[in-house]
């Protein structure tokens, strides 16, 4: 692919990776509704393989390999959704994976990366850090490096889950909210309503203490993520160029909200829903939650991106 | 209802009672199957009404009586679910209900029970506590006592339960576990399975610390339940008469189980289905952990009474 995702792009990676994934529940809450005096519709990505959407993007990753660049195995840096979602891929397509991981990633997700057979190499929590020990391990084995969104499959493959919404749901979605960490799952959400609900306005929605992608699209270049502070771990890395590109293009407006509104989001989700989201997760309720004057009314699809939480570390 | 419930009384039930309950959905997870070894297929009340398969029984019954019944309110006492239950349904009836509660139930259940607009009596966490208070109110206010699980209508509403997983569950389903406190949805459950899949085995499955309905079905009559020790705070209560009555009939085994094993199973479903479940719910599952040998390559369906935790008081 050498541009950004195409509507054919979009709707061949959905069937590409239809084996290797949930098709995942869409979810209301008469309390949350009440609450929040909106209409909202959550897609459930805590309850897709590994626990988060990056299994759309890295399945579509894989599957798009040519073979003789599989043959080595595969190689990425991630906090832990992508890793576990690589590593699965890999698995399923009976390849090697090789991840670099902060080691101060949630338990649970180390746990779920060994547990797919990969080979874990860890590295500080700093952009830096990652990309000198990938390159290490790429350069030792040969592996063929999958970027967690600066890939344009990967772009394709997040965008499967707009797109299921606009499926499911038959009420006008007036706003679709995707959390943004790297941008691939708000840039895909961002292709998929222009191609299949274009009435339908995506917004991003990041943590105050990792607000890079707000600026970014205030000033028009990629601000780095530089010591993000947030209890959102899947939301700690800069842009990318593609992904940025894309959200450039098709966005008006990143939300950003506070640390408190974001653990206030989820216990909402625990208690009132049965269901466990991540705080990464929790961002775009959180985003309902602090300008009810914006989304009164409305009806809201919010994506859940994940569920993988070290339930000894929780934030009450 | 002079007799326990006949299979009319429980298809009248499901109709009587189905725009005040959700259907529930039945959720499978390949990582616990791998776990455990057996196919599992479980029933998720944690998302029903009230967030307990309790808010089946008490719509029936509130929905059941006479309108002269329901003039000065209904009363009942509950550790939590039933309570919350019976205040909805009074609410949607238009009636007002009084709530006898022990003062160490959990916070969320006690929010629960206010948020419906029930008045709470607190009282000790005894049965004689309870049935003293409960004297009271009922004296004070003329309210219609609905007993939480001793009452042939509760029964037959929490029958329901069980009868949508045979509904819904294609295969042929080897047994069906249910946990056991008063026993209002064992024998529902006992009798939807001799009515809708007789070749279902029905078990029931309680704490070591509150094995009172093991010991009652072992011996042939109640043991009432002298202070039990168990993080299942919905499994404190002895066994009804009526409740007593079905399960000596149709009831072959009721499993106990450790505390440990209830926790683990409870962090299980947590961890590897992203779903929040009270521990009440998670003996089913801590039966199945226990007991591999018996339960290796079985079709089971597990019914997840509840999922009203408090989120600041978890087991880990």
């Amino acid at each position: 692919m050498k541009n950004y995702p195409s509507k054919k792009d979009i709707l061949e990676a959905h069937i590409r990776i239809k084996d290797l994934i949930h098709r995942t529940p869409v979810l209301t809450s008469d309390s949350i509704n009440r609450i929040t005096q909106t209409n909202l519709f959550f897609k459930c990505e805590n309850f897709q393989k590994v626990g988060a959407f990056k299994m759309r993007g890295a399945s579509n990753a894989v599957l798009s390999l040519p073979k003789e660049k599989l043959k080595n195995g595969v190689a990425t840096h991630s906090s832990g959704n992508h890793a576990a979602a690589l590593a699965r891929a890999a698995k399923i397509a009976g390849t090697k994976a090789y991840i670099v991981m902060p080691h101060t990633a949630p338990r649970i997700k180390k746990e779920a990366v060994k547990g797919y057979g990969a080979e874990i190499t860890f590295c500080e929590p700093t952009l830096k850090s990652r990309e000198e020990t990938l390159k290490i391990v790429v350069s030792k084995t040969g592996a063929e490096f999958v970027h967690p969104f600066n890939n344009y499959y990967i772009i394709a493959g997040q965008a499967t889950a707009a797109k299921e919404v606009f499926e499911k749901i038959k009420v006008n979605l007036d706003y679709l909210i995707t959390p943004v960490g790297g941008g691939g799952l708000l840039s895909g959400s961002l292709l998929s309503a222009h191609y299949f609900s274009p009435s339908t306005k995506v917004i991003g929605a990041e943590p105050c203490g990792a607000d890079d992608a707000f600026r970014s699209l205030r000033d028009g270049f990629i601000h780095p993520s530089i010591e993000p502070k947030t209890i959102a771990d899947g939301l700690l890395t800069s842009l990318g160029e593609k992904s940025f590109a894309v959200i450039t293009k098709y966005c008006e407006e990143i939300i950003t909200v506070k640390e408190e509104t974001i653990i206030a989001a989820m216990k909402m989700i625990w208690e009132r829903m049965k269901i466990i989201v991540e705080p990464s997760s929790t961002v775009v309720l959180a985003a309902v939650m602090e300008n009810q004057n914006k989304f009164e009314g409305k009806n809201i699809a919010l994506i859940l991106s994940g569920g993988n939480v070290d339930l000894e570390k929780l934030p009450w």
